[in-house]
Formats: C-alpha cells, structure tokens, sequence
C-alpha cells in the first residue's frame, strides 16, 4: 500500500484493484484517451461511473492525462442523497472534488445510468455557437437527421433499440452559469422537458453525456462528438442539419 | 486456453494464433488503427479479412480501438452461401454479427478482394453531401483526376497495374437505407455499373473499400480517405474537382 | 555517468535524476508532448522550469520529441541576474541557448512564475493575423468573453482564484522583431501594461505562457491553446469573440 | 541473420545495425513518424539518406508506419552515377526502388544534402491548387515572409546561417508528370533557377525538402508543412501570403 502513497484511514482499498475494468482504473485510462481528443484540454470535463451505490468521480484541475487511481474520490449513493450536499466514502488528500458532481448524480438519479462524460470538445462549443445565431426560442435544441451515425444512440430509457437512420436526434441546450453547480437545475429540467436524451450541451461550455453502461456513454459521447463535428463542416458549406429524406425502400428480388 | 477465456466448442482455435498476419490479429489491429483515423468512431464501421474459404468479420457493436482476436467472428464461403443467411463457423459469445456481413462478402464474391473496409470518415460522408447540392442525376458518384495519390488505385478487377495521373477516379455513391443489410443490392448494382470500382460510398453514412489483399484494402482506403479530405478542402476553397490539364511531355536531353 | 554521454566538470549531475518531477525530465517530457499538439514543430518554441533559484532550459535548434535530460542548460538566478548576459552553471556540449532564455526570465523574475512555456501553434499565430486585419489600434490585444474554459486561469498575480465564466480573458500581443531577445523589453511592457495577465502573443510567431506552477503553466497553455483555436474557427463561422450574455441566475429551490 | 529474413548473398549486412541512428534504421522510425503526420498516406511519399557515398533509399508501395530496415534498397553514389540507370548494391527481395529515386539522388549530388524527404502532405497539394487559381506565369512559386517559422529554414547552399523574420520564403512549384521519374529534369531545372531553395513543391502532388544532414531536412520539412498549413489557412481567412511589415527596432536601455 505504501508505494500507492495511500493512507488507510480514508477507505483507500475502494480505489485499488488490479481489474483495469475497476472504476477506479477505467476512469484514469478513459480520461487518458478524452485528453488526446481535446475534450479535456487544461483539466477541463470530467468522468464519473457508478457501481451499485458507489459513485466514482474523477477530481478537480487535474492533468486528466495523467490522473491516477489514487486521486479518485467515492461517494455513497442512497435514497437520501442530496445532490448538493454529500459525503465521500474516500476523499483523495490535496484534490478537490469535480463541481460536476451534482450533474454526474443528476444522470445516474434521474436516469439510471452508471457513467457520465463531461466534456468541453470545442465541437460542442461550436454548435452551441451556431445555434445561438438563430436567434432566442430557436436555439434550444440540436437537432439533426438522416445520418448514418445517429444509430449510435438508444431510443431512451426504457425503451428497447436504438434510433434509427430516419429518427432525428435531439440534444437540449441549456444556458451556461457562472458556477458549474448551479447548471443541475436546469440539468434536471432539460432531462425532464427530453426524457429521451442520452445528453445536454451547455452553451459555450461542453457537453454532458451519459449511458446505461460505461461502453454506451463512451460510444454515445463518441457518436455525439462526430456528430458536432459534422454538423459545423456541414455548416461551413451551407448544408443544413435537417433533411426530409424519404425512406428508400429496397426491392428484394425474392418479393419481385 | 483458458486464459483466453474461450470454450472449446466453438472452434476457438480458428481465432487463436501467433502470428500478428493471422486475420484474427489483424483485424484488431488495424481497427485500433482505423479508431485513431476517426474511421470507426463510436462502434461504427467495420472490417472482414477473407483467407481462402474463411471470413473473419469484426462483430457489430464493440470498442473498435479495444477489439481483441476472440471477438471475431468466422465465416465459412461456399459456392453456395447465401449472402443474407448464412451460418457461423464461429461465434464469441455474447456478441452480435456486424450488419455490414452481406457486404462484405459482396466484395469477396463478386470482386475476388480479400479485405473489405467500412468506415464512418467524416470525409467521406462530407462528400456524400456535398455531391447531394448538385440535386438528382448529378450525386451518383464522387469524381476526380490530376492529384497524384489517384496513382493509389488498381485500374481495376483483371487489369493491370494502377490508374495514372490523368485517369479520373470514379466512386460511385449509393443512398442509405434504414437496415444497412438492404444496402447489399444497391451495392451490388453499384458494383456492376462500376467494375473498376474498388469502393462504393454510402450518402449520409461512409464509404466501403476493398482489395485483393489486406494491404492493398487498407493503402486504397487510406489514398481515398486523403483524397476525400482533400475534395472538401478544395471545395472550401472554391476549386473544382475535375481539371483538363494536359500532359506534360518531358523532353529528354538525349533525344534533342 | 559514461552511459549518459556527460563530462562531469560541466555540473552533469545538475541534470541528472531518477524523479520524473525532476525539471531535467519534465521538460523533455513537456516537450515531447507539446511537438505532438503542433506547438513546437521544426525545433521551434521551447521550455523553461525555475526551482529555487536553479532554471532549467531546452536548448535551441532540437528535435523537441527527441529532447534528453542531457541537452538542458542550467542557470544561476540571483538578484544580479542580468536577463541578457548571463553565464551557464551547465552548458550541453555542442548545442547552443535557447533565445527565449531572456524572455523566460522575465517571466520568473517580473511574475514569480515557475515555468515558461513558448509555442509556435497556428491558432495563436492566425489570432495575431486576425487581429492584425482590424488595423493599428484595434490589434494589440486579444479579449474573449463568456467561454468555459476562461475558468482555467488564474485572475493575476497576487490574487487568489481564477477568472470566471463572465470575465474577460485579455491577452496583449507584442509585435515580431527580428531577433528574438530584442523581444524581452517588449514582453516586460507587456507585463507592466497587463498586471494580470499570464501570457503574451506574439505577433506571427507565436506565444509565451507561464504559471505559478510546471502544472499551472501547462495547463494554461491548453486552455489558451483550446480558446485561440476557438476563437479562429469562431471567425470563420462570423461569430464575434465578445458577447453581452447577462449572468443567469438560477432560482434554488429553498429560495422560491 | 535467419531471423531477419534476409539472405547473405545481397550485402544484407549493409542494412543490419543496433545504432538507431544508422540509416536503415533511422530511415522506418521518420517513416512512420510521416505516417503519424499524415505525409506519407497510402505508400505515398518516401525518404532517402546517404552516408558518405551510399545511399539508402525507402521501397516503393510499402505501408511507411510499418517499414523495416530489411525493406531498404542501397545505391552506391560515384562521380559516374546516373540519375536514371543505377544499380543497386543490396535490393529487398519482393520489393520495387522508389520512383522518387532519381529525384533523392538529384538533391544528393547537385545539393550536397545528405536526407532527402517527400511528402503528399494535403497542405502541399492545396498550396499549389490555390497557386493555381492565379493563372499561368502567377503560379511558379510559394511565397511567405514576416512568420517566424521561416527562420527555420537555412539561406541555401554555401551561405552561413539562416533566413531571417524579414526574409522571404520561395519554394519553386514544377507542374506534375505522367511518371514521377520524369520530374527529375523538371526538379533539376527548379534547383537551378532557385539555387537557395531546400524544397520543391510539384503540382497537385506533394513536396520534396532536402538538407544537409537529416536532422536539416526533417525539421525543413516540418517548418515548411507548417507554413503550407498555414497558408491555407491564411486564405480561408482572406489574409495575404506577403506583407511589407517594416522591422521594429528595439531602443536598448542602454542606448537612450
């Protein structure tokens, strides 16, 4: 334990395992690969995964490249748990702990998901961007269809599959605050108002995305960050996001 | 074997091998790779190696940068396989077969390749859409000559040698449909239409590419991909895709 | 010793350490990473670490990925350190001083600052060159408001905490000379202008950045780097740098 | 030997060192580098060095992330040499030379570089597609100054030092040939014209930049991709090329 620079007062076995699979290792190491895709430039985003009641949070201002096991803190997730005020099971010395967490456990309350991904991908920022230049009442949602990539997101909680090519995704915006806390209520209100969204992008600041399972909210923020991609070249070229493509009916030869 | 974590009853042993040109190795390999090129983004896109009368195909649904041999699954080709159902030599455990199958093997029935790529490159649906503002009759296929990397390119299925810098590089594009296996007879119309073709690119999805080898698939789909890239710089920039230089002839100092 | 190619009556040990916290191989490490982020390409840019009164510098004209332990110079900062002439307490033999050493001792000695770090990145450079198309007057400053990522700087020296979401983050630019240390006297009016500020663009050449700490001098550098990326492809879009975004206030509910 | 796969009766020995910088060796690592930097997409590009009077020389059509030094040809150089019809001292079985052969060897023995590096970087290509739209007698030539990264770039053959802030940059542009082998009397006749010049650019094609040692023409070639790149940039924005910034003259304290 010692060369983990851990003292054993303050549960550090909830952050040691030799699983790479364990939350306490598979968050560092998504963090590692966010950091290579620019969306956690200069500590900016975060990661957090539930595993039953535990809730494992990546800390504040930290290199997220090169985060370790030991700057993990846990949280004990109950019925009674106020998202505002909490308690860490394990409290990693000389760190802070994330100011998203109120919107991490915002995901995993509200909607049963077991990882959330924030990141501040400029690609993000951009739509954000663009969207504010429609203009108020029109800039609340992202909104795009027909293409292939979309298939990459659940049809919602509780329902069965994915959306298909012919669905459109719909991705609420909400407005940015001064400090991160202060977006749960309008967090909260955005999943209530999208009960189908897998994710919220807060203008001129990120994303927040989430999954049932820590594959499904990493390919979904995946997905999602293509997408915004796209969306912004599509712009730059005068290509809109929505399209009224009819569906194309293939004729099998065996129907002919 | 046990540490491979595979059951003997499902002819484990067709994936299992030391050698890192085995399909079963190679395909993780390379998708790693095609994750770094943003090829595979989110699950999407995929690859099959075929070796003599085994397919080995990527499985639907997984990490492409985290892939491992005992992921894939092994077809076995007949005269008589039928390309929408078809039985498995192998099948890991809870994974689902890639849609994309019955493109595959498209590719390796109807074109002899060996390797066939499917990628989501944002390139190359930017090109789809691109091609899609020239309105109906004019987006059926992506069109350019006079950039060397052309050079990249077979001439074709029982041609020799490789297309030069005044040839015109022709792919055709086909529409997406809801089910990606309804793709497979527009992909074999596309293929019929274009013999030479070596890719077919799919509107509002990706592109498909293949070779008679596994390097020759992936050196093709990597000169496409820059070509792609290259086509919505130009269009960014307002030049055309089509030229009508002229050869230049050089005039050798012996024979003046 | 022999093994690491240093002769030891050049203060070899200086640079010699297992640490990997040590300034000899953080910057190297630093710069390694930087040459893949486009900061340093061609040898340009460059690093310095200050720990008590000992700077540690890249020297000039390396492969930044390829930098050692044994290539860094060492310097004695005392009170008579002049920023122009000054003696080395280890010189690598065979390679020459970075001519960013006066610069980053400005920033050591006039800012308290811990590390220097200087980049060649584009986006900084196509900033200037936006900047410069506003015309004399308009060009010597770039100022951004209501983006996220301004949160990643601190609000000055001697003040405590970091600016906020509806700060402004002002970055003054200096024009190029022809030799870089004729950029020093520069660079300190810069500093007496700008009390808060924690870098200087440089016009078409680059910028420098600096930090309290090696962590928050990185750090900086990202979200400095995310923010003028931002801002060009903000540009490119015709959306403005500056906005007029009122605070949100959010209405807790034990408030209502 | 055996495990290298070579036969003894090809001079193999020529191309087997443990010195990573030895050029069979040095010649995969900056391959794969390029690779990684997008300059040697699809088996485009190559890189040659020569020591003393060999010359080493990167195979046709092989993947570059991926070379061996088993895959390099050697060419002994003499007085006697010809650019066209050359023997070679060890050749890879199952390999072809480089069809950039004769225009590495005109670098070599009309320049006195000792590296000779060509790359279809896509800024290269669109840099000579945007010369292009200037019309005939308009188009022969790139031209940059006032960037700081020029000064990566030595003032030419015989002269001392580098170019300077206030320097032009001008990289001749040849037109494209059929047969990359024809561009030799075409590249050779730019090295006269431009007898200062590290680099050629050729039309829709790519560049070829030389030095005299490899670290010269590795770090030209970076300077130079990064100017293409921000060239390109530069037009997007609508931001000229050449600018008749006047140098600022610093007023040293000592001198007022």
């Amino acid at each position: 334990m010692a060369d983990q620079d851990m003292s054993n007062n303050n549960n550090d076995n909830l952050v040691v395992s030799e699983n790479p699979e364990h939350p306490a290792n598979l968050i560092p190491s998504l963090c590692a690969k966010f950091w290579t895709l620019g969306w956690v430039t200069g500590t900016g985003g975060g990661c957090s995964i539930k595993e039953d009641d535990l809730v494992y949070i990546a800390p504040s201002g930290v290199q997220k490249e090169l985060m370790k096991p030991s700057d993990i803190y846990v949280l004990k997730l109950s019925s009674q748990t106020d998202l505002r005020n909490r308690s860490y099971l394990r409290s990693p010395p000389c760190l802070k702990p994330s100011q998203c967490t109120p919107l991490f456990l915002a995901a995993f309350t509200k909607r049963g998901a077991s990882c959330c991904i924030h990141t501040h991908s400029h690609w993000a920022v951009l739509v954000t961007l663009i969207l504010e230049t429609r203009g108020p009442g029109f800039d609340k949602a992202f909104e795009i269809n027909n293409i292939e990539q979309i298939k990459g997101f659940g049809r919602g909680l509780d329902k069965k599959g994915n959306l298909g090519y012919h669905d459109m995704l719909r991705i609420p915006v909400i407005e940015n605050t001064a400090h991160e806390e202060d977006l749960t209520e309008f967090l909260e209100e955005a999943m209530e108002k999208y009960p189908d969204a897998y994710a919220v992008l807060v203008r001129r600041h990120g994303v927040y995305v989430w999954g049932e399972t820590v594959h499904k909210a990493k390919t979904q923020c995946e997905s999602l960050d293509y997408l915004f991609q796209l969306a912004v070249e599509m712009k730059q070229l005068g290509i809109p996001w929505l399209s009224d493509i009819e569906p194309t009916v293939p004729v099998r030869k065996s129907q002919q």
